[in-house]
């Protein structure tokens, strides 16, 4: 039988495993247009964090009792949608269970760009996306910008990374440990921040950038914020995009350099990726072409198997993951 | 002998009179080119506490035992510059004195828009110029808005009231106490929260604007701009022109709503006025049509005599004044 993590109760700040439960599914037979799917990978993201709270945002919140949802990829094996044939494989938001019934309006076929079926779940998915519009599209970034990216050993951090150094940006980036440091390193980066090392994150980055920074993309909040606040070059644009750091923290983030927002004219903006899914297109097409010129190196960090999968989670919030943190079924 | 406000000390945190010294400025000669001129009127704002510290920043820190500077009105008594006779009423930077010499490159004769002398340096003036330009530039502010707008009964705060209204916006104002309060609401702001009465700013502002806010136009940062991210609507632009809160204040700025930037898409961006300057026609034009128009209202706190200055500034920062600052000489 067919098997889902249900979320059993809502974290207050850090999740813990007894928040998940795995249930059954019932086995249904499909109505006209639906698909059933075998999943083969489970997207595992930071921002499924907001869904365990009940509180209104641009996702609705995950229901108590009721499998959760996420980015999947997987096998189509039985179809009454026309066009889709069993053995098909698509990419859909029925994650955290091995197979799924969908809706053939809510899943896309894997584009073919000679890439691994996870792909879709990264630099090619959502994270890709993420990172390709909020640094070109929501900061502005151009040729010549130093370029400052928080969790650049991340999903969408590494390829911030990339992007920029394919567009003639200096980088620098912000990872946790010496052995994610050397791989951002490799990515290209100009230089790198370990946060977990350095006491004075401000100070760190400013040694890191001594000419300042132009754009700051933001996936952590917190300290990570406030250095780039405080660096900052003159009309500096700032893509908010994830704050990992406050997701489990119901302390407020404190920020000593804000008021360098206003003399230094910063521009903070926030984003989801999902703005900007009428330029799939432009997204496939620009990064098709980064892929087959051999500049995105992607790193995956995969757990085996539906069990598996909140621990993956939790592991996101203690820097458990190099790249796309991805299960396996 | 003409005298002028001189740094004495730099001050940690809030500044008391200590750090001033009244001293004497020596006569001179005026050079080709120069003008002397009795100050009639001098600006008492905000953003000098930030040229205070010996920090770099827009414009340069007062020097130690130098005259202070900052905007004045005066007229002409002896002038060796062409186009500029004695009697001539104009608008320069050399405040903080009773008596200045100017060149003529850094002084303009006031326009003739029948409004009073001392407006150059509110309503018409550098204050009118950030809430005309903050408001409609820099946040987009567009009628059918709701805005935000923190210290409604200062300077910026109540240009920025009125310019609202006048352009079809509905308006929320906080100010600090009854009395200023009731000004703001005869200004035509259609609520307007009393933080100083006011426990919990993120339930009053939620109470003050049922259905959100679009614009925040931000005088104050601190709690302030916490419950405008609170309460903010999808795709809300803030305009960070003044953090009066921390500008005497070291630690800091707790922010427990930031990350609601990311999901509403917030746009917060800093300005500083004189990027405007190029445009300063079209601000001319406008205010006075609003002017004319009976639209706006101007309220001063006045304090007689260059001995009085320092006291004014200090109480800028603990709210007592009602609509523009200024030292009448």
């Amino acid at each position: 039988m067919a098997k889902a993590w249900a979320l059993a109760s809502r974290p207050q700040g850090m999740p813990v495993e007894a928040n998940f439960e795995l249930i059954d599914l019932p086995h249904r037979a499909l109505a006209d247009g639906e698909v059933r799917v075998a999943n083969r990978w489970l997207s595992v993201d930071p921002y499924m964090r907001g869904r365990m709270n009940d509180v209104k945002s641009y996702v609705p919140p995950y229901a108590l009792g009721e499998p959760m949802q996420g980015g999947a990829v997987g096998e189509v094996i039985e179809s009454r949608a026309d066009g889709i044939a069993a053995g098909d494989r698509v990419l859909h938001m029925e994650g955290w269970r091995d197979e799924a019934v969908v809706a053939a309006a809510a899943l896309q076929k894997l584009p073919q760009l000679g890439v691994s079926d996870q792909a879709f779940l990264g630099q090619l998915g959502m994270p890709g996306m993420t990172a390709y519009f909020g640094l070109l599209a929501v900061a502005e970034a151009k040729a010549g910008d130093t370029v400052f990216v928080s969790a650049a050993a991340g999903a969408v951090g590494s390829t911030v990374v990339q992007i920029a150094k394919a567009k003639g940006m200096t980088v620098i980036g912000s990872a946790g440990g010496a052995e994610k440091g050397a791989w951002v390193t490799s990515l290209g980066a100009d230089a790198v921040v370990d946060y977990k090392a350095e006491k004075d994150l401000v100070r760190a980055l400013g040694k890191a950038a001594p000419n300042g920074i132009d754009v700051y993309f933001d996936n952590v909040g917190g300290d990570h914020l406030d250095a780039a606040l405080a660096v900052a070059n003159e009309r500096a644009r700032f893509a908010l995009c994830g704050m990992i750091d406050i997701y489990n923290d119901t302390r407020p983030t404190g920020l000593r350099y804000l008021a360098r927002a206003i003399g230094a004219r910063i521009r903070m903006q926030g984003f989801i990726v999902i703005d900007f899914f009428p330029r799939m297109d432009e997204f496939y097409r620009d990064m098709a072409g980064l892929l087959q010129a051999g500049k995105l190196d992607a790193r995956e960090t995969i757990h085996d198997g539906l069990e598996a999968m909140p621990r993956a989670f939790l592991d996101l919030f203690s820097g458990g993951n190099t790249g796309k943190m991805l299960i396996r079924l």
